[in-house]
């Protein structure tokens, strides 16, 4: 090539603006073709009495396709390197465990690697090496969905594929490799049961969620126990189904590459009737109330404490968003500056706010030095109050606000944050320019809706505390907060302390 | 612009095969500039008895400048989003620590966010925050460097690049903030020796390594009682000088924009002569030797087991990556597959291979069930012969080396991973072309050379064995292996358990 069509050849390339816009050149004329799109253009938008820039952004839609089976397929392209990463979402998770076996919808997604009709469990593990490829497969006690994720060269895609197809479709659940699980996974409880974090995770979600599955944080162990190939085989024939799952994918390939690939792996999977999720409906606690799990001799307390938040979707989620940023989201959030620069009670101490179909928790948590228990105590409860009954600073809301849209625009340089965005607006049916405008969402949310929404949802007469540390030392403080229960950590109450 | 022109610009920009393409045009005529380069380009290589396909890639190099000031910078374009990642690499870290105050690199990493001649720590926070911007700064025991990262938008970058410009030029140790951090640190040291597998480490380290700055897991205690903000100041105003420092970044800027910015941020930081680190020698055990931690009631064994290994840039590096990988480095490597496929003895059986420009360590490890100590020590033992005894299959080593280059491949989707063998690259001073040659090398391995390594490194006459768990039950078991020493959580000998 000679050196002037080489440097215009270069020129042209420069005035595009990413390598998302080539991912959205339409591959051939059947397809359905989205224009030409930039991530970039940041824009100065100046408004009185604060100048703010705030980051306007399009981001790639995926091109979409069905098979012939209706699995439906989303494609983000990205020709950087010759790799591909896919998941295939099936929307029956946790929540369509039956109500006396919790955890069949982990345990079967966590054993379809462990055998299929064509493989053993250590064919493949050693396929999987040889493909250079990785495979996992994970569902959650109360998840919407089960995922099963692979990634690898697209040398070997086809290869890949057929054993991701397998996987996927013809799981054996071999018994020997039940009673394996079985034992593994006691056995890892046992140890998880050691952990103070965990023992006042599972109290806190028990305390706000009661018998819903967000209740559960680790499977029952009685359900681990009864756990049978017969009950795997018959959770994953009634909900692995391509007409209750999609399949979504990033990498350096095209839909006209893609889809006779998927149609011959995936093409035959047969659909059928799926058994309804109905999601079960949550019950918020009435009153305060504390739990105290007794560590003999524990040198820190673990501190959990909230409420019940927000869906996914309720038109109040980027003013909680903005809110719990402001509460503890993060080195330069309230508690943090309190607890731990201020007060140097803790390493770290931060809120967390989640969201699903169902009402999420919207909650703090630290683990302290036994000693200062009392003084965390109060810290937390003046920030809470402080929350809701004080209007936020326009310099911290701005902050706020800022760091929220720049932690979001970093994430974008991740083909599989770009990917778990698809997903999720998939999965709650979000406007297609939900995240192009995420930054605009953000930023309008003004210190009234802080205070509005920390008043609304972190009711102080219905939160639940949880303290994992030395009964004998710390009871008479968490007794100040409301009505107490002293447990052992397998939830016993325990008398001779209450 | 017209439709016909547009689909030929798009055509264009699809000839050309990423953004890594247009990251190394030129951007102005007194630069040097790198030729275009792709990532891609995977060709078939046929090759008796087994077909295999070797991945080949050419890296993007990244662009070279100096500041006037003699500090180097390193940029590896990438303008598919609007933000950036920078990394001061200061060439001293916890080897440059006194012998009397170690962990004094680290400290004093921890410590420069925490106020600078200009702000207070609580501003530093507010403002990343504002700028949505974040930063860490962190060295090690044993490090080789101190490393200060932010990242950003880079609508802001001259904001950010002044708070990450005072932060490395002027912190200033406020006593006070000294204070705090001591407290804190000092109860974080007292939660993390109730972790079993950190106990193990520190044992394992020590037992390696001896006063030999890798010898150390966490700081000792006394060292960070005696903290003082002169102490840091020191360290701080010895090492942290532009000729002791490179700076690489990875984002959407040019080196025609960059420069002007760093000579105004770093321009007038000064050059001083800096304290040579001399890398101590470190003299490997001469006999097996076993370590029992005793926790009394302890439900689980954690296991650690290995030997001093090699340097970064000795040549063996790829032999035992390969031999490493099939002994325990993943899902289908043999302790995986014989610990808890087969045996159910454990969640997860692995080995790690580390290395610095002082010998890393080659090792293993596992948290079994108290009761399956004896079964699982067994089976280390066994593979660990088998490795040093029985040459590999050609299948296990195919597939070992397919499963390095498929991870390494897949790595080289994120900017980040780029900008850290970039950096990699430049400390142990390899080869330009040493990453676009990392598959030939690895495929190069044969299992002539893995058994050879296995025999060379891993000695299991000076293999180090450390058991964290009930020494009432596991001592007779672990007796067998060589000579036993029975210690508490703090590391004194317990005499009526010896």
């Amino acid at each position: 090539m000679n050196t002037r069509l080489r440097s215009l050849l270069l020129g042209v390339a420069l005035v595009l603006s990413g390598s998302w816009v080539r991912a959205q050149v339409p591959s051939g004329p059947q397809l359905p073709g989205p224009t030409a799109q930039s991530l970039k253009g940041v824009v100065l938008k100046r408004k009185a009495p604060i100048n703010r820039e705030i980051l306007r952004v399009r981001l790639p839609r995926p091109q979409e396709a069905r098979l012939k089976n209706g699995l439906e397929v989303l494609l983000l392209e990205d020709h950087r390197i010759p790799t591909f990463s896919m998941q295939m979402v099936i929307l029956s998770g946790g929540l369509a465990d039956p109500p006396d076996h919790r955890g069949l919808a982990q345990f079967t997604a966590a054993l379809l690697r462990e055998g299929t009709k064509r493989r053993t469990s250590r064919e493949i593990a050693e396929q999987l090496e040889a493909l250079g490829a990785s495979l996992t497969a994970a569902s959650g006690l109360s998840s919407l969905t089960s995922v099963v994720s692979v990634s690898g060269l697209v040398e070997s895609m086809d290869e890949v594929l057929d054993l991701f197809a397998d996987i996927i479709r013809n799981p054996t659940f071999p018994p020997e490799e039940v009673e394996r699980y079985k034992t593994r996974t006691l056995a890892q409880l046992q140890l998880q049961r050691t952990l103070p974090q965990l023992l006042a995770q599972e109290r806190f979600n028990r305390a706000l969620y009661g018998e819903h599955p967000a209740g559960w944080t680790i499977p029952p162990v009685d359900s681990i126990r009864r756990l049978t190939s017969d009950a795997l085989a018959r959770f994953h024939a009634a909900h692995y189904r391509p007409n209750n799952a999609f399949l979504a994918v990033v990498g350096d390939v095209t839909l006209r590459e893609l889809l006779p690939k998927l149609e011959r792996f995936f093409g035959d999977w047969e659909p059928a009737e799926v058994p309804p999720v109905t999601i079960p409906s949550v019950t918020p606690p009435s009153v305060r109330k504390v739990y105290l799990i007794h560590r003999p001799g524990s040198v820190q307390t673990v501190l959990q404490l909230g409420v019940l938040g927000i869906t996914r979707t309720d038109p109040d989620y980027f003013a909680v968003l903005v809110a719990d940023r402001i509460f503890g989201g993060g080195p330069a959030a309230r508690l943090f500056l309190n607890l731990r620069e201020d007060k140097g009670y803790t390493y770290g101490a931060y809120s967390t706010f989640t969201s699903s179909k169902f009402p999420g928790v919207w909650g703090a948590g630290a683990a302290v030095r036994t000693e200062v228990t009392e003084g965390a105590m109060r810290e937390f409860l003046y920030e809470l109050r402080r929350l809701r009954e004080e209007p936020v600073s326009a310099e911290e809301l701005e902050n706020a606000k800022r760091a929220l849209v720049g932690s979001f625009a970093l994430s974008l340089e991740r083909p599989e944050e770009l990917l778990q965005n698809i997903i999720t607006q998939k999965i709650y049916n979000l406007p297609a320019d939900y995240w192009d405008t995420y930054p605009q969402k953000v930023f309008a949310v003004t210190a009234e809706d802080v205070q509005r929404v920390a008043r609304k949802y972190f009711d102080l007469e219905r939160m639940q505390i949880v303290a994992v540390g030395d009964a004998r030392r710390i009871r008479e403080v968490l007794a100040q907060y409301g009505p107490l229960e002293v447990l052992d950590a397998e939830g016993r109450p325990l008398s001779a302390l209450n």
